[in-house]
């Protein structure tokens, strides 16, 4: 798409996925650098409800968001215009291109630009693949976030160090809430992470000393072993009274069982996840059967993901900054890519953003890297902590209006009237 | 307690109970208060584990904290001396007082303050009895300290502020977590409180608008019945797409059976009481199974006490005003008294210090008020909301370093070498 082609078009964009703290950044980044170039774009135009909501006709004009509210945007949680899972198919002669593509039209689309993770990366390729099909002149770009940090071709993604962050900061002060007794006990604290073991690694960064806890750390990029882990409680109660282990969800043993899969409930998604509960519930009634200590489990659960209050500044700057480079991915005419993180130096901390192959991104996960995982399985080294730290630094805060905080809300009181 | 016959005597001071966030701010002003009276006490020191520790001759110098260390155990989490949960015979003739009571002489003690909630008041009303019948004329004061907010003869206790702030803004930003998706869902969270249901009610503060989420609160103070609150959340999804409910982990039917009791761990405490987890997750899965939809629970768990990230500078400055206190009651020669918080008045928000016979606090819950319960026990009336408000009020924050909230620590490395 040249320049001259744009005036007079406008800029789509969608949020798609599960929310993080941060996702609203890169939407206010996108609608800022959009409104610094009118030449390009003379409006933003926000799908409500993802794709799947644009198809029923729903969206909204964010070019009318005042200053103040572009402002509170940048600092709310959730996703402003609503979230979708759906999954494109792969026919690109589907009569829902056909039905996009019309519309697309219909709204003098210049650029789509979609904020989300894998499947909504899968959304950006296929889009892209159907306007080549189609000889459209449209860009696709994509703009990463997922607490998980689980997509190729980036160094992290916008998302990932709030909830670091949260784990961090939660897992430190949930330890010295559990030390208070004299009495033996075991602090069992269960953390997103299906696949990917990144968020729960993030429990490493809570530890102040040597030796403090989380004394026990099991990711699922590693098979856990029920024995070994009891074993490894036990000798760590000889020394000391409390013992914090920190657990991914998706943790399994060598035969691929889920630790989670003892317990009752078990559901699945749109895209076909299992939804994980309760793995943290499951290793708690075991090590209080086996070793007959007060045990107690934590699930972080929802907060993780949610809670701008806590959010890393850096990680609020980036995703800003991720939104900001997508528009001017689109500008430059680029499409099919994602924007994506490039680390020019640790010490002291750099970035740069970049656009990589959609195609590359979508439907591959990354994860952990096993050689970070040390002891046996149980525990993290200290490369991690040192990718890890700069993405944790800053405290972004929403404003605060009688004592909570307060958020950009978009009115979704007649979605069912 | 004279003024003259406190030289060279020490201050005692333990903590007790369940730690919150602001405990270890009223042991700074414990330790603030006494410094600036040294004709009165010499020095400062701290039981280790409370009474329990105490008993073994676990005891540390208070008086040796920097400014630093006492400015940053303002805003330290948990209980920095150790708690115990540990309940003193009723026979003041038992020979534990005996013990307890040479090595009161032994530490020169002149006055003992003991922080802590409904059981620890029991301790201090104990030790007043037996020091009476010893003809001692060591002053016990209580300082009062609870997220249940259930303690007689005050306006609210310390610590119910911070936990009150924590739970309507993790509501709020999870309440715009699961309205992100245009799907009939259900959100169930689990708040803290057996018998009192002031910490949950604390949710309604969460709602911004008319008609915003949580959409219903049920309290342990009435009765619970399942039918009823599914025919609820059915017809409120008639009108909406996500239904966030808060429920208290006490809640139980006509009956008095517990909601949680259909789950299958249930544990007795030190003091008897029935160690509680899961009403949401019964509900999550009733519900789900009932009306087809999806459903999520959240139990909100330790980080509601342990938060000192989010704590209430209301609650934090008032329990340091508490600790104070307590030390005035002392030097006044007051004994038997626990410090509580009179209201003057809500608008402006007014508060003083009192004393209160701890005889007539102890062993006696304070339950939230049933006029306050409204809409067949589905809501909470707009007066618990201008008595919550000024309680949670200010941001308190503790200084953060490498991107994570920092504490004050005392060395448990060696309690079990």
């Amino acid at each position: 798409m040249q320049t001259e082609q744009n005036s007079c078009r406008h800029l789509l964009v969608g949020q798609s996925g599960g929310p993080t703290a941060v996702i609203n950044s890169s939407l206010a980044g996108i609608i800022e650098e959009a409104g610094l170039h009118p030449e390009s774009f003379d409006k933003v135009i926000g799908m409500v409800n993802g794709i799947a909501g644009y198809l029923d006709g729903d969206k909204i004009d964010l070019s009318l968001l005042s200053t103040e509210d572009r402002q509170l945007l940048k600092t709310t949680p959730a996703a402003y215009l609503g979230s979708c899972r759906f999954q494109l198919p792969n026919n690109y002669k589907d009569e829902v291109y056909e039905r996009l593509f019309d519309k697309f039209e219909e709204d003098k689309v210049g650029a789509v630009l979609y904020i989300g993770g894998n499947d909504s990366m899968d959304t950006v390729d296929k889009l892209t693949r159907a306007g080549i099909s189609r000889g459209s002149d449209i860009c696709f770009i994509g703009v990463c976030k997922t607490i998980d940090n689980d997509l190729c071709l980036t160094d992290h993604t916008p998302g990932y160090g709030s909830a670091a962050k949260y784990v961090a900061s939660a897992v430190r002060q949930m330890v010295l809430d559990s030390e208070v007794y004299k009495v033996d006990s075991v602090l069992i604290i269960e953390i997103m992470g299906r696949q990917a073991g990144w968020l729960t690694a993030s429990s490493a960064l809570a530890r102040k000393f040597v030796g403090d806890n989380p004394a026990l750390i099991y990711l699922p990029e590693v098979d856990f072993d029920i024995d070994d882990m009891t074993r490894k409680v036990k000798d760590l109660l000889k020394q000391r009274h409390t013992v914090c282990v920190c657990v991914s969800e998706g943790i399994h043993d060598a035969g691929g069982r889920l630790v989670c899969e003892m317990s009752r409930d078990m559901h699945t998604d749109t895209f076909g996840h299992k939804q994980l509960a309760g793995c943290g519930k499951v290793l708690e009634t075991e090590i209080r059967n086996r070793l007959g200590v007060k045990v107690r489990s934590v699930e972080l659960n929802t907060p993780q993901r949610a809670s701008a209050v806590e959010a890393s500044l850096t990680d609020v700057d980036e995703a800003f900054g991720c939104g900001r480079k997508g528009v001017e991915l689109a500008i430059a005419g680029e499409s099919g890519l994602m924007v994506g993180i490039r680390r020019v130096s640790s010490q002291p901390y750099l970035i740069e953003y970049t656009g990589v192959p959609v195609n590359q991104v979508c439907n591959q996960d990354r994860n952990f890297p096993v050689e970070w995982i040390t002891d046996g399985g149980c525990n993290i080294s200290d490369r991690f902590l040192t990718y890890a730290r700069p993405l944790i630094q800053g405290e972004s805060r929403p404003p605060f209006e009688n004592g909570l905080p307060t958020f950009l809300y978009r009115d979704i009181s007649h979605d069912k009237l």
